[in-house]
């Protein structure tokens, strides 16, 4: 096992610019996962390198830990080099270069083939931790995949990782640079396109999603673009009490697909 | 209008005491709001003192800002001194002192008089924005209010107050050392608790939230205890596809709360 103890090593300059920049993600097709328990659901033929703090080293038994580290490129580094590339605040000793999933848009509509589709469509999200928790959300809503829109932040991005709790290697996703148009090629498709939205919008519980069905979900601040909204089915709104304007992002995407999960469960 | 041109000056040195410890927000009663939306969503009669970028301040023509400013003891600081207070990465130029909002378990117990129960019950949640998103969803969702342990992060911790998008002002709180005891006291007086675990649990959509009850919400990582559980009327759990091992516990409060209002709207 190599052993690097210089933060001017070039593999730990990579490193730290496939943390930080999404260009250097995109063009080696790669980035980087960090901890323990993420580094074991990751599976096996996406991993590249690993990179593990010898300290940490030193104490490592578990078998499933091991056994990974024997069969991928390892490489030792000091405590000092480890505190450089790691994006926690505490790290806990281990990180690997992965391989970027790639999917096409055809892998998430023949998702539908099996059942009625679902399908989570974002518009511009920016919050990391939205866009992971959307991810593992969606898997566990079993959604067949999401479409996002360039501008939504970048799923490779370390936080993003991180909150998809290894999702991001199970739910297919693909980008749109034109969300309208997306839209109405799914409605072509016989897949209808509910729009979360806050005006002019029915009660989301009244609606049928038992069909193959799609939500939309727009950006933090803003919503759905007033375009992208005309070309949906139907608008949908969680009704809410109290002083609160709207809900948190993922938490309506949560809500709205797991009660279209209900109603293909109770049917 | 005061002047502060020093980081060392002692209002200053207090902010960031308070920005920053749980233990001086206590003692001050008091806790620190940041951003202009927060500021303006924050009830009158908790604002204690008012500190204002002074480059910020020469811009500023909103009315309902000008007169908030007016009316309480406002300090113009310089952009480095309000660096140092802040504690997000862009600020805005505007953070408040602000009171802590205190309440009593009658206060959620007397919101059933109108209509059946519907309460949160935290069992010691960890990540700020988990919380925060809590209350925001909770106020949403109608809950009377949240019932946490005191191993929860600190409500007033600045993440979880921005993430409330102030609801942390109107939703009802107390704490519990016993939330096993807790949950029986609910139960005798006629709230029926679902506590949200994996194991032996039935699925959540066939629950009826429609009477007066509580939802338990565990630790992120380690769910609710033993003792807890068992003190609860029923075992519920939300139905997962794929892989994931468990939802994202904002989300988990989310759509049991929203299943529960979903019901209620049915009836």
């Amino acid at each position: 096992m190599e052993r690097i103890t210089s933060v001017g090593n070039a593999r730990i300059k990579r490193l730290v610019s496939l943390r930080q920049k999404a260009r250097t993600r995109r063009e080696m097709k790669s980035f980087v996962i960090e901890g323990i328990r993420l580094f074991l659901d990751t599976p096996e033929s996406f991993i590249r390198e690993i990179y593990i703090d010898e300290n940490y080293l030193s104490e490592v038994h578990e078998a499933a830990i091991l056994d990974r580290l024997s069969r991928h490129q390892t490489f030792a580094v000091t405590p000092e080099v480890f505190a450089k590339v790691s994006d926690t605040v505490s790290p806990q000793g281990m990180l690997a270069v992965v391989s970027m999933p790639e999917y096409t848009a055809d892998r998430i509509l023949d998702g539908g083939s099996q059942h009625s589709h679902l399908i989570l469509l974002l518009e511009d999200i920016q919050d990391p931790g939205n866009l992971g928790t959307m991810f593992r959300t969606a898997e566990a809503a079993g959604a067949d995949g999401i479409i996002m829109t360039g501008n939504t932040v970048d799923v490779f991005n370390p936080k993003v990782v991180r909150s998809t709790m290894s999702a991001v290697f199970r739910v297919p996703f693909v980008y749109t640079d034109d969300m309208a148009g997306t839209v109405r090629k799914l409605q072509e498709r016989g897949i209808w396109v509910f729009a979360a939205c806050l005006e002019d919008s029915a009660d989301y519980a009244g609606a049928d999603y038992t069909k193959s069905c799609a939500v939309l979900i727009g950006n933090e601040g803003s919503g759905l673009k007033r375009e992208t909204i005309a070309a949906a089915g139907s608008r949908i709104v969680i009704p809410m009490k109290g002083e609160i304007e709207s809900l948190n992002a993922a938490v309506s995407a949560a809500v709205i697909l797991f009660e279209a999960q209900r109603q293909r469960r109770m049917q």
